[in-house]
C-alpha cells in the first residue's frame, strides 16, 4: 500500500497557489530482461518481436488471484520506472532519435526517458503466465525495458479504448525503417552457436532484429569515424560494426 | 525534479530479498473535466467523445518548450492519480462492471481504479493547445477523469506502437452496448435549455452520450428498486430515472 500525500492552498502575495505534494508509489514487480544494458534497447516496444523478458511479480501482489483472467487478453500494459535515469534530470525539450537527433521537440511530445517523473509505458504481447512456488511470473515480449525494471502497474490492452486506428503520429507517423543487412562474421557465427546450443536457443533471432533497426543513438551516425559498437544481451557480449547499410556482427561471447 | 531511492538487499531465514524503496512523483498537472464527482464517469477514455477536459500544466512545466510540436499528434496518453481512491486500498481481485458485477477477475486483469498504486491510464484526443500568461493548456475530449485529477506525466500517443490491431481483449471485447434511449422531462429540458443558452451550449449532448451507456455502477442494475439517480456535470446537477431500457433526465439544475 503507497504512501500518499494529497494537495494544499497556500496564499502569497495576494495570490492562492494549489501545492501539490508528492504521489509515493511501491514497485509490484520487476523485469527480467535480455537488456543488461541501455545501448541497443529498441526505442518502443513491439519493434523487436524476439525481445523477451519475464515479470516476476513481488509480495503481495504476485499471488495468482492478481491475475486471474489476465491470461485472456493477447496484450498488456506495463507501467514502469526509468531507473536508470531517475537522478538523469529534465529538459523542456529533448532531441528524439527518429529526427536525427538535430530536431529539439518537447519533453511531452516525446517518449524520451528524460522526464519530469521518469514513468515508461509500453504495451507488450504477454505470451503466458506460469508460477513458482505460488510466484506469478508473467512472460513478455517485444519489450523495451531495461533487465532489473521496476514496474509500477500491469493493465491489460483493452482495444476498444487503447487502439485508435484513427489517430495520427506527429514526427513518428510510421515505424523505423529496417534498411540494414545484418550478417555474422565467421568468428562471431561460431561463437554464436555455441551460446545458442547451451543456453540461448533464439539469440541469433534476437540480435538480427535488434541490429536491423539499427539501434544506434542518432548523434553516432552524423559521426561515421565511430564505427564498433557493443552492447550486452543477456550474459552475452554483442560486438558489431557498421559499414554503409550493413552491419556485420563481429563476436558474440559469453562472460 | 522527483525525489527517487531505489532498492536493497536483505537476507532474512537464510534468503536474500530485494526490498524496493518507494518512487516519488510530483504531479506535472491538474485535470479541469466536466466530471465534478466519480458516480457517472464513463469506465474508459474514448466512450464519451464530448466529455472534454483542460489538462493545466504546473510550474515549472507549463512553457511552451514543454509541449514543443506536440500538436501534431492527434490523441495523447494522460498517466493520472486515481486521486480519489489513494486511500481506498485494493484486493486482489476486483468486480468490473463489464462483468455485471458478479464475477471476481484479478486486480491486474482490470482496469479498477482499486489497484496497488491508484496510477490511471487514459488515451484522449487532443483537441488544441492554448496559452495564457504563457502557461499551456492542453483541452482534451474522450476523458474519464475526475475533476481536480493530477496528472503525472504527457506521452504522445504513437500509432505504430501503441496501436495493436490484432491484440484480443479478455472480458472487454467490445465498447460497452448503447441500448439506452435517452428523453428529458418538461422540466429539465427548459433547466437544460437555460443553462446551454449562458454557460454550457452543448451540455445536452453531453448528457445523452453519457447516459445512453448506462454508467450506474453494476450493483444497481440488479436492484431495480433504485431507479433514480444523479450526479454533477460542471456546476450542474443532472437527475434521471431509469424505467426498462429509457432513460428520463427529470432534472437540470444550476447550483
Amino acid at each position: 500500500m503507497p504512501f500518499i500525500v494529497d494537495f494544499f492552498y497556500f496564499y502569497e502575495r495576494g495570490i492562492w497557489y494549489t501545492y501539490f505534494m508528492d504521489y509515493s508509489f511501491s514497485p509490484i514487480g520487476k523485469v527480467h530482461s535480455c537488456f543488461s544494458e541501455k545501448f541497443g534497447i529498441p526505442r518502443q516496444a513491439g519493434l523487436v518481436a524476439e525481445a523477451s523478458a519475464c515479470i516476476e511479480l513481488l509480495p503481495p501482489y504476485d499471488n495468482s488471484d492478481c491475475v486471474r483472467e489476465l491470461s485472456a487478453f493477447t496484450h498488456i500494459w506495463v507501467v514502469f520506472v526509468f531507473h536508470e535515469h531517475i537522478n538523469g534530470g529534465w529538459r523542456p525539450t529533448v532531441r528524439p532519435p527518429r529526427l536525427g537527433g538535430n530536431k529539439r521537440i518537447g519533453v511531452f511530445a516525446a517518449r524520451s526517458p528524460f522526464r519530469p517523473n521518469p514513468i515508461g509505458l509500453s504495451a507488450v504481447k504477454l505470451d503466458r503466465i506460469t508460477f513458482e512456488k505460488n510466484q506469478a511470473l508473467l512472460h513478455i515480449s517485444g519489450v523495451d525495458m531495461l533487465d532489473g525494471t521496476p514496474v509500477l502497474d500491469i493493465k491489460p490492452y483493452v482495444p476498444y479504448a487503447d487502439c485508435l486506428p484513427s489517430a495520427r503520429g506527429g514526427f513518428a507517423k510510421a515505424g523505423p525503417d529496417k534498411p540494414f543487412q545484418v550478417d555474422f562474421s565467421p568468428n562471431a557465427r561460431s561463437g554464436l552457436k555455441k551460446i545458442e546450443q547451451n543456453r540461448h536457443p533464439r539469440l541469433g533471432r534476437l540480435i538480427r532484429q535488434l541490429l536491423r533497426s539499427d539501434p544506434r543513438p542518432a548523434y553516432y551516425k552524423t559521426k561515421p569515424k565511430k564505427n564498433e559498437f557493443g552492447t550486452r544481451l543477456f550474459d552475452v557480449e554483442v560486438k558489431w560494426r557498421v559499414e554503409g547499410k550493413n552491419i556485420i556482427v563481429t563476436a558474440v561471447e559469453q562472460g
